[in-house]
């Protein structure tokens, strides 16, 4: 059931960050990186029936079969043949369509999008809008949908609610805009890196916070100026002192965070922060079942409804990529656009 | 607005075994403990309307004060005024109505039912149907609303579904009768005592583990035997390596996990728990606003709707507390319903 098509643009998102310079486990290597691009059907395998060559459509790192007990519930969208169940210290199949010399390379989160041509299986494959721009629409594929999605899916934010949102790269970025659109009355944008506060202030954000500027934890901080704390907190950063940072600036009673960032190592918490009555909950790509939904956000962004151009700071060649992958590690970009084929 | 009583029965619970034995801070001592009790109104102060001498009461460990921004939310029964807010390490206010030698002993949990008599806030205190037998409607003080609710509100257990619950003690055997009232299919037992089973049948528990008897880890074993984890799992031990196995033994995309049991290290998992679609959340006895529910509860078990006999293993008198806190402590007994006053 694979497709084979032809990548035209790809960004990069913190997780080749984590998956080059931070996981423990070093078995995903060699690999291409890349799981957030879009390109052009080239062929179709046997049984693939949903696409035909010259269709434009977004590959994504989790599955939709349609057919798994998961996908049919709707409650989440963690399909079961995606390889995150099985494989995720491997950040994607054994299995791959690259080789090297005979060797296999691997297809990372199974997409693998640095690379002019891929085959992937077509439950990780959507098919957009005809017209959509696929060097802005890739961004699509990975950052926005999870950061946008984590707000108004996972956190369920509300109408007139007090919104955190801890990381302020893309997924951050997307999360400020998801709370803005569901009406939260004020979001506080939490970043080490002030440099980041200005977009932050151009998809919603009300309040700017470094957490470096205080003698006290951000959380004793945060509820001074809440009466308490937030009602929804969103970790978009990957690192377990924010994660625990992020619930103890929720709300006793009802507040909710929502882990997003990734990491292989622990986070941990006090007893009472739960038991105090905050929930714990984490979100995939924001909880997006991605053949429902990519083609409607798709859409939403041709009809002016999410911004998806003012995450683009930069844009660059493949051959440029290891240029770009400093910008990210040094926070100096939100997401650079990669030119994969001309 | 103080309300002052005769306590005519009390029960441990292993909050108190936790405050002897386990606590880290130390602060909360001296201290009169006991919050599982039930009595009848002596005299009231000033300004108090909702009570008068002879009405039959249970103290609780939870206020409701009904005015703070909390207790007119539906989504809690977190009370601003409640001392847990505050003063959590010391397992009481500051303030007491003890005194021994000129030197104050605090309330345990605000209550310190150990006691003849006691003085305790109204916001504190239920009205209790008069024929409630005062001897076992104690049991509603703590115990059983806790477990109950974590699993019929905080976890929302569903008709069909599929429960875990760790640690059969008073709360988790409540929890295990919350789990069969709300229509689970099938509801895992989890005890590394299994003297605690055939009480946890009694209550409606359809499979029973021991995590000792078995070489792998007991959420792999959850794992197998029910396609890929639990709906919903609950942990009444107070211990965070249950606690991490109670989340790790939920199923992937809905899973939700409750902890009931308290202590004051961290608990800790690995973020693609959270990030796999499984919630996190916690109890305070059982989400229950005490003046609403409580007598509802007595009254429930007036007319056969949830047990209460079935917890009560041994009876005693007060001078024979070292005994019960033996019996708790070595895990021979459910709940021992102290002779308070006579
Ligand atoms: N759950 C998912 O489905 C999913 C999908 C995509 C990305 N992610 C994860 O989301 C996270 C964010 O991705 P991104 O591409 O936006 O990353 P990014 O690197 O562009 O942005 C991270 C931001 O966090 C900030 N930061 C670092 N340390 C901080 C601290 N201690 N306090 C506050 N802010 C801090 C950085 O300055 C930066 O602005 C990563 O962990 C990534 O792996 C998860
Ligand atoms: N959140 C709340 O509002 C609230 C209220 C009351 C009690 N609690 C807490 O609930 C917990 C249970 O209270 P209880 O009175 O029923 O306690 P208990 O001591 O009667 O029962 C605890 C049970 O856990 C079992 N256990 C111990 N280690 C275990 C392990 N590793 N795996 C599985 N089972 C194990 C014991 O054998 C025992 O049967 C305590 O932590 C208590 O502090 C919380
Ligand atoms: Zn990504
Ligand atoms: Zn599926
Ligand atoms: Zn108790
Ligand atoms: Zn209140």
């Amino acid at each position: 059931m694979a497709t084979a098509g032809k990548i035209v643009a790809s960004s990069l998102c913190h997780t080749e960050m984590f998956h080059l310079f931070e996981g423990k486990d070093k078995r995903g290597f060699p690999t291409v990186l890349g799981h957030e691009g879009a390109g052009v059907v080239e062929s179709v395998g046997p049984g693939v029936t949903d696409f035909k060559p010259g269709d434009k459509v977004i590959p994504v790192s989790v599955a939709h079969c349609g057919e798994c007990r998961f996908c049919k519930s709707p409650k989440t969208n963690l399909c079961e043949r995606s390889w995150i169940n099985d494989h995720v210290d491997l950040m994607s199949y054994p299995t791959t369509c690259f080789t090297c010399r005979g060797q296999p390379i691997l297809q990372f989160t199974s997409t693998g999008t640095f690379s002019e041509y891929i085959v992937i299986n077509q439950i990780y494959v959507v098919k957009i809008h005809d017209d959509a721009p696929l060097d802005r629409v890739c961004l699509l594929g990975c950052g926005i949908p999870t950061g946008y999605g984590a707000a108004v899916n996972t956190a369920g934010v509300t109408p007139g609610s007090v919104c955190a949102v801890f990381g302020l790269g893309a997924v951050g970025l997307a999360a400020v805009m998801g709370c803005k659109n569901a009406g939260a009355s004020r979001i506080f944008a939490v970043d080490i890196n002030e440099q980041k506060f200005e977009k932050a202030k151009l998809f919603g954000a009300t309040d700017f916070l470094n957490p470096k500027a205080y003698d006290k934890p951000i959380s004793e901080v945060l509820a001074e100026l809440t009466n308490g704390g937030v009602d929804f907190s969103i970790e978009c950063v990957g690192n377990p002192e924010v994660m625990r940072a992020a619930l103890e600036s929720c709300i006793k009673g009802w507040g909710v965070s929502v882990l997003v960032g990734y990491t292989d190592v622990d986070f941990s918490a006090r007893p009472i922060q739960l038991i105090s009555g905050k929930t714990w909950k984490g979100t995939l790509l924001g909880g997006y079942k991605i053949k429902d939904s990519l083609p409607k956000l798709v859409n939403d962004y041709m009809t002016g409804k999410i911004m998806v151009d003012e995450f683009i700071t930069h844009k660059m060649d493949l051959e440029q990529i290891n240029d770009a992958i400093n910008l990210m590690k040094t926070g100096q970009c939100i997401r650079c656009i990669l030119n994969i084929s001309k």
